[in-house]
């Protein structure tokens, strides 16, 4: 394993001459590409490479291999959980040049792009074919990223996760050769699931250079309302019934007080400072008409009030605008903070007492919190606000991440709902999955990569 | 590896001590492990052994290991392409004691179950709780069974198949180890998809001891319409566009005029005998009614007439018994004739050109075939009729059989929909995923099965 070393000469030579001035060593660049969303220290690569194309990861993948040299594969670089960080030397292949809408396909409700392809950038494109690509998770993430990390956001309620949404990769294997993992059939019984192995396995397994995804049609009404709570409880007991009954709500998040007040700092907004339910409803006029009546009639049954509709596409807009930055205004709650995103999801049965004791813990805290979350999944954020320069801040904000984490897998649920595993869940991941299922993982691993080049010491130690 | 040899002495006493009088080797049992549904002649294993816990299955898998003998999962036999004949010889382990319904939890949409509940097992024992399963097969299949063949059938058109419905999994490895593969959370981003790599993995990769199901409310109101068209294209062009408008409809069936047919006279029916499709709707009443109304115009638009609803349960009931009953109905177009099952999934635009040029294949051919389809999904089955006794019909329906595969393939589909592979399709697979992603299997199957004990030779020739 290399380890910080300088790399073989003889590669540099190659990569040179393969990739001419998009091979980099340059201090800028290195730093770049040593650093995500995470509050993790930065630690650049050896090298960059910057990639057009499949052959291209193919022929980088096939030299690293020859030299057992890491890869780490750049997109976005919004991972939450140090996944870019080359914290084993190495190169780190940005794929930032692959970002082409390869195809679009409304007969089939498919589309292909290249894996630097951001999520807003193919909506865009999408626009005026009155189809849509629904995962979300609030960062212009790259599509590619999106897959590796397995992401939802705030849409998955209704729309499933990358998970659902990947129908088939071209992925290139440790040894270099470029696979094709499904087909554009909607269903398939033929063979093992290669397509779900590499979702999710952040960049360990294979690295992913193309991906057919599920598109749908836009809907043909849209409703949005927000209405706010004495208790954090009651909102999420509300949203259970939601949930329990098969209301087809298309977004359901939950937002604390707090996080509100930052809201409103941040986003100019005049919202009532209240955990706070932001509901959208999709679908024909008549059934979100049906689909919003029945919600507020279960929000009012649990202490629901001040239910306000947002009957404009602008107010709509607005407010999914204020949700989304809902990071960025908690990031103002105090000057100079970083923040330690926690990730959780339990079985909705067991949401309001997890979020209730979570709350418990967070008030013995000297730490800044906040509660968002995506409740319709049982999936929920806590943002913990941190001084970067207060050693014992970071102490205690895994502290207290570490009991919410245990809590979580202690009601049946998992240690990430949608950020992924990273440097920062690999012990957690045990505590989850335990032993016996973890060394299936790291079979898998030492098979599909033997030289342990792909992105090593993410989700599993090796 | 062990092929058709005695077992060893060894062996069989230590499973005696452990199984007692559910270790059995008497030809009556042997032979009834030795077939399914399919075409294949029987061959019957060397001994059953009837598991009635997943700590049995895990003792039992540890001495196979050990004596390196082959072990098959058996459960409701109803595979078509092969699953379950023990071609390498070994033992064949019978889970139809692990049939409980282990929990049901409505308030988080989840049922755990035992591999052998089935279908129809768990949606009685649901009944009364007001959700149910939606993955129906068509066959009174095991859950498991289902599971391991990433089975679907009529309603994946709205629900998914078990790709999608399959939360999490208890799997006794080839080590004889148990693991828990996911949580009861809806998503999770933690580790690699264990879980839906061993959902379509027919037994090949571990054995599914327990299985965690999602769950869904009864929906409000329900219709069902048939609906007659002159051409199969006709039909197939009206369903295409139904979905890709989105019409959220639950079952949409293609069944052609022969099988009409057939189905008039097993079922004591007078549909019109012509290319027909079946339709049900679900939801709110008002939904139904909307998605009815849009469904029945396009319909229309497509030269559809003989639009008839079936108003009453019974009337429902009776139209989809018959749809079930259509391979049995099938089954009695020449006397006794057995049937080649074909399993084709292509994308939707594809469906329509994939018919025709089937259907002329078909036409020039002397086999009595019919065609049935999850058409909503892409997915038809033809029904090559084939007299057992003359060989010249098994080479004609195979050679059909590829020709419709081969089809599929170039149209960008799968060689399977929902049966799976079993020995049927291990050629095909190649052809579908092309070398590299066949190794990529074949390397995963070598490294969680090293000694080739679950299984073999399905899937892949090793």
């Amino acid at each position: 394993m290399l380890n910080h070393r300088l790399l073989p000469a003889a590669l540099v030579n190659e990569l040179k001459v393969i990739f001419g001035d998009r091979f980099s060593s340059t201090a800028v660049v290195l730093d770049y590409h040593g650093r995500d969303e995470s509050s993790y220290p930065a630690q650049p690569p050896q090298a960059v490479v910057f990639a057009n194309s499949t052959e291209e990861v193919a022929s980088l993948v096939k030299l690293c291999s020859l030299h057992e040299v890491p890869i780490i594969p750049f997109g976005a670089g919004t991972s939450l959980e140090g996944h870019v960080l080359p914290i084993h030397g190495g190169i780190s292949l940005d794929l930032n040049n692959m970002n082409q809408v390869l195809g679009v396909y409304p007969e089939d409700l498919i589309a292909i792009v290249q894996p630097a392809v951001r999520r807003r950038q193919l909506n865009d494109e999408l626009k005026d074919t009155g189809y849509f690509f629904p995962v979300d998770p609030g960062a212009d993430a790259s599509i590619g990223g999106m897959a590796a990390t397995r992401a939802s956001g705030t849409n998955a309620v209704r729309y499933g996760t990358m998970r659902e949404n990947v129908l088939a990769l071209v992925v290139v294997t440790a040894a270099g050769e470029i696979i094709k993992t499904g087909t554009q059939a909607k269903k398939s019984s033929a063979g093992y699931d290669l397509t779900r192995l590499f979702v999710g396995s952040e960049g360990t397994l294979g690295i992913i250079t193309e991906i057919t995804l599920k598109i749908y049609p836009q809907p043909e009404d849209i409703a949005a309302a927000i209405c706010s709570f004495s208790t954090v409880t009651d909102a999420v007991k509300a949203v259970m019934q939601v949930i329990q009954l098969g209301i087809p709500v298309a977004r359901v998040e939950l937002v604390d007080a707090l996080a509100i007040q930052a809201i409103n700092r941040y986003s100019k907004l005049t919202l009532n400072e209240q955990p706070t339910l932001f509901f959208e409803f999709i679908g024909s006029s008549h059934s979100v008409k049906e689909q919003a009546e029945l919600a507020q009639e279960i929000v009012s049954n649990h202490g629901g009030h001040n239910f306000e509709w947002a009957a404009h596409p602008e107010d709509r807009a607005r407010l999914w605008h204020a949700r989304h930055n809902a990071y960025f205004a908690c990031l103002q709650l105090q000057p100079g903070c970083r923040i330690i995103n926690t990730d959780v999801c339990v079985p909705i049965s067991r949401l309001a007492q997890c979020i209730a004791q979570t709350r418990q813990d967070l008030d013995t805290s000297w730490l800044k919190a906040t509660i968002l979350g995506h409740v319709g999944d049982g999936n929920y954020h806590v943002l913990l606000v941190i001084d970067p320069d207060k050693p014992d801040d970071l102490v205690e904000a895994e502290r207290l991440n570490s009991a919410i984490v245990h809590r979580a897998l202690q009601l049946g649920g998992t240690c990430t709902g949608e950020h992924g595993v990273g440097m920062h869940k690999i012990d957690f991941l045990v505590d989850e999955h335990g032993i016996g299922a973890i060394e299936v993982m790291r079979t898998i691993k030492k098979a599909l990569d033997p030289k342990n080049i792909l992105n090593p010491g993410k989700i599993l130690k090796i």
